[in-house]
């Protein structure tokens, strides 16, 4: 227990059930004199909004994010910094039928078991709405990043098995440019267009769709990250599989390098045109030792297909008699959770990135 | 920084160089009244002992562990065990001659970065030596494990592309016996055969191999894990990437889960023959929501091929000259880590366990 | 950095400033199942209200605090307990033309220096204001204690050098009702008498008192605690200097202890009339080791007089110009901050306990 | 449990028992870069010796530290600081005929209660001897400090009801240098004289005294520690009670603020002859808010007399039984521990500041 908070230096604390009151996140640690206003927040809240387009659950939500302390006259002042969001559209009642099945795929099962007693409303805290509070965290630790020079930029690599063509994502600003430009976070047109009709047609039959998010993490200096239990990938592991409907996480090569010999796989150290020692290859995927290297960070998060899809599924009661699932009329889910997960992955890096950042301050004396 | 110790309960702090005076682990958190002896650890650490077979390191180290805090008259007393490990067979003088090149898919270059400083003798503080450390500890988890019937068991799955056959691995005996008859940990006779050739060719060659560990936490009650940002599955990534050499990390259908549907992922939940609530299958991998189900619970985790080959490469000084880079002659390095890194998965898995049965005693009133 | 949190099992979270939109706690990990509502925290924070009697500040606040997660049905559900109280009766106004001004025994001119930036109204985060989401996580902290038959109570022993007679608070009980029945929280009626006296003359002189507040544990198991750092009087040794104007701490003897000898000091121990183990004095305290005996947990907590009086005071600005300082009309300040320190304490003394019980769940196997 | 450890980012984790075969310290967080041998920390290690003079334990015990990792050719690297002393002079049957007695002052009662078990040789993890490790890692925490200029001192402020006189301890060299030139660590000779006289006698009649040890942080910058939870007097009085025997702390004026008013307790804002910012007074020990002044930290801790004494005692056996206890002929014992507390009282405070100089360099982006 005590496990709702995130990082060492830079810690975020979340709370808030879907259904309840309002969801919020308090960020401790921040350093002073950093500026940051509500409007930054909701400008990265709106790209995981729900309702933006067809391919998203159509709860009509406005996360309208409101900083409530921990910063005066525009800056950061060193106090925590507590960001909330109220809940608006909530209609609960919908939830009373259901709430004594099991939910195939969900997680009322498990915290009945772990607590003896689940909050059933919109999923209670085992929603994807607590996210949108990682998003909001995640605007403040990239207003941090960016005065270094550091960048995160997560994207839809495949969806339903469809892949984007391999392409040299060199530079962040054009990869971000067709990353928002595309309604499902996808920096590939042709693979977009593919992708929605695919989802188009799970959710026609009532299903729902997988995908595999990349994320880049541009302009690191090298020595982020700690050796042994806090590495870079360690902890980026543990932050991308505390997201919802997580499967897995890979850096740079990931399992491909199970199937690679070691002449292949290790990056050759080279001196580039400016002088500066680098690297020939990247797949590390930006770390050696768990620490940064200089290169971009380049990580795989694999969803699952999202587990409330509007098919009838069999399922038990809690008393264990066999039931029937189906899902109320009128309540919303995505048919692929995937997409509206992207800007979750990005504020997710840039946590652990920010935390690191502040962390490396005391490596040497 | 401060970064050297894993888990909140039961947590190790562990310290030590390869080429130093010990290495060693303390375990902090441990209940009083646990029966454990060095000759319980040591058989642990036995296991992956370097020089064992040709196909791993040749370095003649026996890793004699010696508890020396927080064990009285045989059992735990709830003071800090403190186990010790010393080095004896360290060489380090091959080292020097290296000691200005940046070494291919090593930590060097990053410690130097980071830290402006190097223990470069065998590697120091970013040595495999440190995960006898972990398989120390480990075997202290799972004493405590066994308490509740819990048992962990880790197995070769794939090396160098050559994969074992899918098999019903129900029972945790069966399964680890298979997987310690095989001098690589492979419960599958002819993948452990031709996967030995492949090492042997890649050894000939001077080169190297990588390949996938799967663990099974067998018998965990469900509740274990919590939500958010505790999630069972985000422990075990971060545990799994803070082993030297994985690339990733998958629960269950892991990458795979991204090419089915909704309706093809859920675990339907059943009533099983005994009357207790049980799912169908387990593409889930033994949680929900990170909290553990009462099913396997199913983790894989891909290292790369071992960084130290014996082929020269290119690569370049501290000072930023273009050099060759060749391991000294007589220096011992496994053709293929991810072998002996068996007991290190198991361990890492046993760790978090036992971490989260302590956590789970605070659920409830 | 990262410091507004309280607390291992059962912690703390809080954030807000005195005069900002809100000021609010969140309590992670207070376990499932646990009855709290609204009503009961409030009727803490009634204890600590400014505005209730002469002898302390005017400001008009009413701390309604709203439990907005956590809680479903009445009880608690293992998630995070987000509580806020919304600021209503501030007026920055007063402060503008002193922000430039060091305050004499305030925080302004420390927060300066480590921020380079201070939120001047109201004192912003240096404000005793944050004391009342102590007050409120104290009520369920509480709560949880009583299910285990422990009550913490704590009162004024000596305002102004004004102390209470000696004498013996056996049981719980009868001293909360003396202490609340007290518009000062002093359970000795003469001394009641004469502190309001004093309190009214150091007022009419534009000055202010200061004073020991004395908190007692009662029935508390023996076994609470942890040894070496963990100890039960160092956490709450940090707990009560982490009170704003706290300027010591003591268990049992306390000071006294120094000009006692080994012989007087020891207390024995005997078995009582029930048969069970306890001892026939308790000088210690409560605790030996650090860890509770099963005897009353005594401490003592001395605060200073507040800094904030009415007399003009010399001092210099932030360029370090001589200036007067004086407080502006019709700002609100008590005039001995230890009366309403009293619930303070007490909530601090909760959590510290509510802790150490959760982690004691984990001392055996 | 998992207590053990002390300080965020400057973060020690201590093991052993009295009796085994050693004890010993990690530090984990230690910046790299820093000079430190084995020398440095054995001079500050012979500080706390016992058997030094007639007024301490004549335990013949020499701890002779080694630094067993972290260190690479004189330097820190930044690797877990590993320091060990093995224990050789620990005769351990004399403790056999009294460990099922209940022994006055001491905490088998209560280890039992907690554990069920109890290392009762030599009083195992709860004897002092655990704060050698402390000593051990102060030496290292000062040589942080030294950099920044920052020096702390401790000594012997009253025995047994002999006090110093008040004298301006103004300069760190002379108080260190009278400190350590008395063999009770009492800068002034008049009270050591008187003090040891009182030693003296209080030992032929089997008995203990106890006492009051000062500490004084020396060229602290403004700003260290952190508001609300984790201020600097927060963090020092939890250091201070989890030293053994100590029942207490005080924080500039301490317990005597409480009979001052505010206009004379208030310390007032100058500006110096360098045209620096400053205080006329340091009433406030050298901070406000939780964070340093840049005035000098001055704090007290009163010691209990030492609870192992020569003269019988009744006491009851673990069974219930009325017993008389008798400390073994020849076992060890000081008349007065608060001497020999000095060093570590030295330590504690050492490690605090350097925990808050890591942890401010965050305070600011």
């Amino acid at each position: 227990m005590a496990s709702n908070h995130f990082g060492n230096l830079f810690r975020i604390t979340t709370w808030g059930e879907s259904h309840g009151k309002a969801i919020g996140v308090i960020i401790d640690g921040c350093p002073a004199g950093l500026p940051i206003s509500d409007d930054e927040i909701n400008a990265e809240l709106a790209l995981r909004q729900p309702g933006k387009t067809a391919y998203v659950s159509p709860r009509g939500e406005k996360d309208l994010a409101e900083i409530c302390s921990g910063v005066f006259e525009g800056k950061t002042t060193g106090a925590p910094i507590s960001i909330i969001m109220f809940n608006q559209d909530a209609d609960s009642s919908k939830y009373e039928p259901i709430k004594d099945l099991l939910r195939p795929g969900h997680a009322n099962f498990t915290y009945l078991e772990k607590y003896g007693i689940f909050d059933y409303r919109g999923g209670g805290r085992s929603s994807a709405r607590e996210t949108a509070c990682r998003v909001a965290a995640g605007a403040v630790a990239k207003k941090l990043l960016a005065i270094q020079g550091i960048q995160v930029v997560a994207f839809i690599k495949e969806i339903g098995g469809i892949a984007i063509q391999e392409s040299p994502f060199n530079n962040p600003a054009g990869l971000q440019d067709a990353t928002r430009k595309s309604p499902i976070f996808c920096p590939d047109e042709a693979a977009t267009e593919k992708i929605i009709q695919a989802i188009q047609l799970a959710k026609e039959e009532g299903d729902s769709l997988g995908g595999i998010i990349e994320a880049v993490g541009f302009n690191l200096p090298a020595g982020l990250g700690d050796p042994v239990y806090e590495k870079l990938e360690a902890n980026l592991a543990k932050a991308m599989l505390s997201i919802p409907a997580t499967k897995g996480f890979e850096i740079g090569s990931g399992f491909q390098a199970t199937r690679m010999k070691g002449s292949e796989h290790n990056d050759q150290f080279i001196v580039n045109a400016e002088g500066k020692i680098t690297k020939s290859s990247n797949l590390a995927g930006g770390t050696l030792g768990g620490i940064s290297t200089g290169m971009p960070l380049i990580i795989n998060v694999p969803f699952k297909p999202t587990s409330s899809i509007m098919k009838p599924q069999k399922t038990v009661s809690t008393q264990g008699e066999e039931k029937e699932f189906k899902i109320p009329e009128g309540s919303r889910h995505d048919p692929c959770v995937t997409i509206r997960a992207v800007p979750v992955v990005e504020a997710m890096m840039a946590l652990v990135l920010a935390d690191s950042l502040l962390l490396d301050r005391c490596s040497k004396i």
